[in-house]
């Protein structure tokens, strides 16, 4: 690593008004105790969740330009809503300028807003932290809290459901990898009931 | 065209329980009223009608080779929800069977499920009308019926929303299309409500 635990807390919380750190802070909890509970790394989930909204109070053409700077960067990602900028430019600078090298924690990072198709136990750990954690207060936040004592997927459903809700409610573009992550999850609840994994 | 629509009307309703026959029926006099309303051609509407769920009760198996013997069907929805696929069989029967050739008319027959991006005024008249004939009971239609009177866009996406809050109440997958048709819309209407079109 190019830089220690402290300097990265130093480096990401100086990027950020101090609520929103404060909210980092809950989600590196949360990670932390995800990933004991249901086997992942909890070096990683730490490590991906003190990055996960490193960009989230950048101005909106710095998150662009490091989109579009980027080889490896999902440039369609800049016809959507600027809300899901932050996770794309985050997971890039965190390879690039704080040397995160590890797939599973960039990839943790890269996907804690929409998640993908078939999220990794990382992933699921991080994206429900970032959902649950004590700071969060949401209608259904509590019932979240109560799936993820027993059930990742269950909880991360949960989740991208009241996602989904908020923006049908809101009458706001819906994105579309959300929905795909859900369905992925769904089906694969599904499976798991009938005995298939 | 191959038969009259008196002919078409015996075929049709002869594929279909009672019930079902009745419903078409309401979409035939709803779509008409919608086209002369917001200025579709109320002959294609009521031929649409006619024939959209021509396939709904079919067997599984029977709309399915439909479907994988067709030289334009999508092959990919038969991955999907089997609610989805009688849509698609109906389109190609209303060509290859009862000599529709108006594309306007097939469209509106294929997309009256899930709707599309960039719906056609046919397609999303008969779309409507499916949703909202007086047939129709459930949650919310009569808010569905009161838009439908001032926006055909304004009514479907309540329509749409509808689809995707009882699939996320009923723990059911998502078709995504679904998800673009109304996020389509819901972009239209804001470009309107802004005066860019």
């Amino acid at each position: 690593m190019k830089y220690s635990r402290e300097q990265l807390i130093e480096i990401v919380s100086g990027q950020m008004p101090e609520k929103r750190w404060k909210h980092t802070l809950g989600v590196m909890q949360t990670a932390v105790e995800l990933a004991e509970k249901y086997g992942a790394d909890p070096v990683k989930a730490d490590l991906a969740a003190i990055l996960h909204d490193v960009a989230k109070y950048w101005p909106v053409e710095q998150m662009k330009a490091v989109i579009e700077e980027s080889s490896e960067s999902n440039k369609e990602l800049l016809q959507h809503d600027k809300q899901l900028w932050h996770s794309e430019a985050g997971f890039i600078v965190a390879r690039k300028d704080y040397g995160v090298e590890d797939d599973e924690v960039l990839n943790a990072i890269r996907w804690h807003t929409s998640g993908r198709e078939n999220m990794s136990l990382l992933d699921k750990v991080v994206c429900l932290a970032d959902y649950i954690e004590p700071g969060r207060d949401f209608p259904g936040v509590n019932k979240i809290r109560e799936l993820a004592q027993h059930s990742l997927e269950e909880a991360l459903v949960a989740g991208f459901d009241s996602t989904i809700s908020l923006l049908l409610t809101q009458r706001k573009v819906i994105y579309p990898l959300t929905v795909l992550s859900r369905n992925y999850l769904v089906q694969q609840l599904k499976i798991q009931s009938h005995g298939g994994l």
